[in-house]
């Protein structure tokens, strides 16, 4: 790539000084000397409001996931645009993964800069700098790239910018349903996106199908959807529409990606289509919709009902009780500006005071009943031990929305030690 | 300050390549390399999804606020919250304002850092790593810092720690009504905080009365509570409670500062008194509740309704038609990662297609219906002249919440050229 795209290890740059939720930094420092620094939540150490990760709830969670994809003979390319943390991502395909799905070009960019090589853009690119950056990457032979198409029009977008870089774009049609998101509706868009794939043969290459079931929330519809993603894959290949091995077969958020394992595995495809799944939350999970998601998935599915426990939280937000001005309300210190708050507000799950030895679980009638840009306003009883100075750790719900609120979250062991700080781009 | 802590120029570091909503840069770039490329937005330059901000309008804003609050004689230290960004501080800062409101030490960390000598953290400082961001900087002599206490025992906390630095520490009284957030309820509470306070003469310093009246929203309350501010302020004078000159009494956030600067300055304090009012949204201003508020002012406000215009909306977000897979319904690449959507749904304002002049406005049927984390469903009529690879300009609700979902925005001269970067630390 020389002087186009430099790669740089996921344990550079430096961390900034300047960012929320750390300890005290005079300059930049880099991730081995963070571990050295023996920062501890529980000694204060870090400026809270603050999220972290637990690093063994986190290794617990990539080996369940690999574990429940192996069992299907599947593959795994995690929605990298959870976390946008090009260490996570390393972890990922460390622990298994086949690739990492991403949203964006950008969010390709950091991805390919941190050493990921092969992304399917699991969305549709459009807009010539967009282009451009993808055109730049895929100068670099070792990096193989996918993304979505479900118009004629975008097609054509595509089809006209990669011809003028001699360039060939490999892009999976999207399925859709109505009143979903993108995607094609029916056999008539299907049939004009083949035809503009068939304008453009030698700058697009269609490599297989892809789908998004998390539009649709009664199984039964998203069974019949994935079956019809089956039965489009295997009409296109008896038509011989794909490029060229390998066409690829890829659905599943992270709610449903246990039906999708279930029918795509169930094809009997063989070898000649790799079916790839796309959860991305599972990493840290949460105690909102995808608890409720995985409660679902360990009663119902055969694979995941054998398995050891199942995923964990392992995302808190910690904050400091900063008032407590009349009887039966805390202020602390945690806004929409730290955590979540479009699938439910967090959950105070763990209290610690300073000087204590551990922290110890916060009663259930804590709550939130609001939460503003910078505060929130938890509901205690007056008998309540708790104090101004008090922190409190809190469950979240929805993974995405509060990883985008830090760029760098500490990566905490057992004993709330600091043994890194994972950095997020966004 | 030494090896304590460095003061950037706001025009350092670098910008890094990995933001989105950027045009391609190798490496990172500095403000003045960022002038000279000659980006676009309506050339494609710009990686959409991207938030921009108008300068003109920007400049508007920050000329009209500054006359309003002089036109009262008091005092502005707009909320630094609201942008995070130490650029558009120095804007302000020029433009005559007083200082700059934060709500946490580590916001404060950040302004500091580029240079800004004057700090009103509107919020209770809690946390030992947070009192010592606090502490490293009040070694500046030439730095001022102010915060808030409302309890007994977060003075204590506050006064153990700062008497252990040899260091004083001014703090604000903040007054708060029942239901609300932080803030003392009743003179009991105050009292209390009065008594600790004075068990800690060295190391704490009571400078004045700090109140934030948005936790109400009528207009009778709200001037009922500020006229406690005052009364209070006036009895502490009287009782000789405060520390010294100067004695500063402050309130307002963005959308009652009009109310907050009749009563504080018709309070008849004259000069033993500094009146320093908050709002931060007006730099962007936008069309939600900062609009409603806005015609509220000009309409019941003597000062506002003699100046010319009000404030405009100066922030957009640009993002890409994506598909339209369905009569009706358009899907744009643009998500709850990169606009608010607690205070309503971005609003279409402006449509360009590539190749066109300049943009049109967007029909104002146009709507968004849905804002998942990286797609919008915008409603749309079936004869609109909509494509994919359009490109639409989206007014925003709640400027604080769209602000922290970029690490830099584009500044716009009215050509959309690009003539700067402007970077937020979050």
């Amino acid at each position: 790539m020389g002087d186009l795209v430099t790669t740089r290890k996921a344990s550079q740059p430096g961390i900034s000084a300047l960012n929320k939720g750390i300890g005290y930094l005079a300059d930049s420092a880099d991730h081995e000397e963070i571990a050295l620094r023996g920062w501890n939540l529980l000694n204060g150490d870090l400026t809270l409001p603050c999220a972290v990760l637990y690093q063994e709830k986190v290794l617990h969670n990539l080996n369940w996931m690999q574990q429940f994809i192996d069992a299907y003979g599947v593959r795994l390319a995690p929605h990298g645009k959870t976390t946008m943390a090009p260490r996570l991502f390393q972890m990922q395909l460390d622990h298994g993964a086949w690739g990492i799905t991403l949203a964006t070009a950008h969010q390709t960019l950091v991805a390919y800069t941190y050493g990921i090589r092969r992304v399917l853009m699991a969305n549709q690119l459009v807009g010539r700098e967009n282009m451009a950056v993808i055109s730049r990457l895929l100068r670099d032979p070792e990096f193989t790239f996918y993304c979505l198409v479900d118009s004629a029009e975008q097609v054509d977008l595509l089809g006209a910018y990669f011809s003028e870089q001699a360039q060939r774009l490999r892009v999976l049609v999207e399925l859709g349903v109505m009143d979903g998101r993108a995607g094609v509706r029916d056999d008539k868009q299907l049939q004009a996106v083949l035809t503009a794939v068939s304008r453009w043969r030698d700058s697009i290459s269609l490599n297989g199908v892809e789908v998004y079931e998390g539009v649709l929330h009664d199984e039964r519809e998203i069974r019949a959807f994935m079956q019809r993603a089956v039965d489009v894959t295997r009409r296109l290949a008896e038509e011989r529409r794909f490029a060229g091995a390998p066409v690829l077969l890829s659905g599943a958020g992270s709610a449903w990606y246990d039906v999708v394992a279930e029918v795509f595995s169930s094809a009997g495809f063989g070898d000649r289509v790799e079916i790839v799944l796309r959860p991305g939350c599972y990493i840290t999970h949460d105690v909102g919709a995808y608890r409720e998601a995985q409660a679902r998935i360990l009663k119902n599915n055969s694979i995941a009902s054998r398995m050891h426990d199942g995923l964990v939280p392992a995302l808190h937000v910690w904050a400091y009780v900063q008032s407590i001005p009349e009887a039966g309300r805390a202020i602390v210190g945690l806004g929409r500006r730290d955590a979540a708050f479009d699938s439910g507000l967090p959950i105070p799950a763990l209290r610690f005071r300073p000087g204590m030895d551990v922290p110890v679980l916060a009663p259930v009638h804590w709550s939130l009943s609001k939460l503003m840009d910078q505060h929130a306003y938890m509901e205690i009883s007056t008998e309540d031990d708790l104090r101004v100075g008090d922190m409190i750790g809190f469950d979240i719900k929805h993974p995405c929305l509060t990883f985008d609120k830090w760029r760098v979250l500490p990566l905490l062991d057992a004993k709330y030690q600091v043994v890194d700080l994972i950095e997020t781009f966004f």
